[in-house]
């Protein structure tokens, strides 16, 4: 049997992996330090679906499967708890989705954008450490995000690419151009961890993922109690989650600009199927892999249009309105992104069609008492500005003052 | 008359800075919080050549040349201090100076490569942030490095490169492979700094700097109270120094590994006039400009030889020996770095002369008697293990926690 630890097992793809891998046989610690539940509380904002507390999510996956995940309740920013759990634990492979990972909540202001870079950066720093010094063969699985890439004007390769220039030739890392002090922050993290598998000969995958949609796996659905996050606010939720939303409750469609913005994007179920592959096919030691982790591209547009048919089909009349573009990135762009390395391993892609956003219209039409108007009103953080009003006094108030709180007690703690 | 911060103006191009530009005619504030000088007492480092206080400096330079040089003593991870400096004295350059510059240092252990990022990224996103909201149209000249760039098999072209791919073609950012946990976080400011002239308009000049030799400028040479650091220890000299104080002291001249490492290397007072034809020609709102400040490369065994060569002539009979290489990095690659931005600015190179090498043996000669010997010794950090024993016992009781309180100083700060 092999053993995996899940970091940020707490999480909207960390919970559903954590109960994947222990489906399929594999020995899983799960570790988070909840601070999303914090931030939500701290914000306002909330899951639609509600989600269980990680005690009750344990003690339902036992019950229904007999399998037992273990719990460690451990912030990444706290080094000696780390590197003991993973003393304790020998895994085989870790998986790595334990950092901030909203680009609107890093562009909030300064405390934010710091928060968001000391907590990713520092995090995975330790557990490069950890690494090195407990279990030097074991393979990091780390999720990065196809925002490091930004929208450049020739095809994204996975990770690196070949360069022909002035009759030379040399493979190097792919340019970065990432949206915002989040994705810099997993640039940062990718830079660090390929430095690490150079220098101490770790094992490394790097998955630069694309936006993720969808609330069910074959476990989420076993019990509501194993519900994970549906988000919709324009903080934590994505563009998907929150044009099904706004369609089901007869309000517009809102795409911020042209709408021309191109993503990559993939089904949660297809997330774990991703995952386990790199866990089964580990990189070699001292090989920093890096998958572009998606299934299929659309655009702004395409996305609001495809909503939009499943919206009418279901009785709806939605309306597409375009904002002004509270973020700074092209709007209108050529965008080819490589994704092959996963389908190569056995990745079968499920394919975002109409019974998906039905399905993701069902289980808003199940919530929709709780939906929250205030959460789907116009985009409340810009890129220029930083948050608006709210945001503005959260952060001069209660939040900056928690936020040096978080970071002090992250370098704090290593004192003891 | 034209208003300068520098930042770090206490360090060994800081400080000469600071001088040369208050001699033109610019107003200048500098900044440091001196934790170089801490630094210095915990690892038991010094410069070989005497420095005096940040007092006895400005009341020199003001008795000799009738200028004032403004000081405040700030860290720049404190915000609130740094930005009340800038909104005081709105600058129209700052030069940015102020950041842990020693990669074996930040290859120590866990503590160093963190402290080193945090300090870093921290005080520049500070940095960033405190332009924005105060000084918008400021020239920020940030201090990078050529290491960001590694050693590539194609030519090293200045921050950008024109890659033709599958028939279609961008300029996109210079694929970086930093050497060390140093050099990634200069990677990471330079990434950072890109995004704030994308998002907010700042204007910036990024210099990826070469390794600077030489302690005289115009300035340093006036007074011995003017002197700037000379430093040869392994965690903060550079093997130009070192190799020249161990011919000065007729011991061996110590190359790691094969010797065949290229990089750029330049005068400081060539420093001096690139950051002075930066600011004297600010890039415009914006512009994320970059400019590969060096005027020469050298491998280690070509200056080994070139310095033997002055040795010899200064009676020493140098023995050059090859250690195994501490550090994980090419020992025989090509190197081809363009540098021709500052050239087309203006600037003229003082080459690498036996005059410049004797100089420096005339520095050394007269302090000949405060050479450490032990820290002439074998590499104490390896990029491998981390440091030696000093450097270990250092870093597990004393540093260990001094650290600690430092980075926990950095965001403490920010609650007073």
């Amino acid at each position: 049997m092999k053993r995996v630890i899940v970091l940020g097992a707490d999480g909207y793809i960390g919970w559903p992996m954590a109960m994947h891998l222990s489906r399929l046989g594999y020995e899983v610690m799960a570790i988070d330090n909840q601070v999303r539940r914090a931030w939500d509380d701290e914000g306002g904002t909330a899951s639609l679906v509600q989600i269980a507390s990680p005690e009750v999510r344990l003690a339902t996956w036992k019950k229904l499967t007999g399998k037992e995940i273990l719990w460690r309740d451990i912030d990444l920013c706290d080094f000696e708890p780390l590197r003991a759990a993973i003393r304790e634990f020998q895994p085989d492979a870790i998986v790595h989705f334990a950092e901030q990972r909203s680009a609107p909540f890093s562009m909030v202001d300064r405390e934010h954008a710091v928060r968001t870079q000391v907590n990713n950066i520092v995090g995975n720093l330790n557990l490069l450490f950890a690494m090195k010094d407990e279990v030097p063969d074991c393979h990091l699985v780390k999720l990065g995000t196809m925002g490091e890439y930004g929208a450049p004007n020739i095809d994204i390769e996975e990770g690196y690419i070949t360069i022909n220039h002035n009759g030379r030739s040399d493979t190097l890392p792919y340019p970065k151009v990432p949206h915002s002090f989040y994705h810099l922050s997993k640039v940062a993290d990718s830079q660090n961890i390929h430095f690490a598998t150079r220098i101490w000969g770790i094992r490394a995958t790097d998955l630069n993922q694309g936006v993720v949609y969808g609330t069910h796996t074959q476990d989420t659905a076993l019990h509501p109690d194993l519900a994970t996050r549906l988000d919709y606010d324009s903080i934590w939720g994505t563009a998907l989650n929150r044009f099904c939303i706004q369609a089901a409750s007869d309000l517009p469609i809102t795409v911020y600009g042209k709408g021309g913005q191109t993503r990559g994007y993939l089904d949660i179920r297809d997330t774990m199927d991703c995952i386990t592959l790199a866990i089964e096919n580990p990189a070699e030691p001292g090989e920093c892999r890096v998958f572009n982790q998606f299934t299929e591209q659309f655009n702004l547009n395409e996305l609001a249009a495809i909503i939009s048919k499943v919206a009418i089909k279901a009785g709806h009349s939605p309306e597409i309105l375009h904002l002004t573009n509270p973020r700074v990135e092209l709007e209108e762009h050529y965008y080819n992104a490589k994704h092959t390395k996963l389908l190569d391993l056995g990745l079968i892609p499920h394919l975002l069609e109409d019974t998906l956003i039905e399905s993701l219209f069902s289980v808003i039409s199940s919530n929709i008492g709780a939906i929250d108007p205030v959460l789907l009103e116009q985009p409340s953080v810009t890129w220029s500005n930083g948050g608006n009003e709210v945001w503005q006094k959260y952060a001069k108030t209660s939040v900056s003052s928690k936020m040096e709180d978080e970071i002090k007690e992250i370098v704090n703690r290593e004192r003891r």
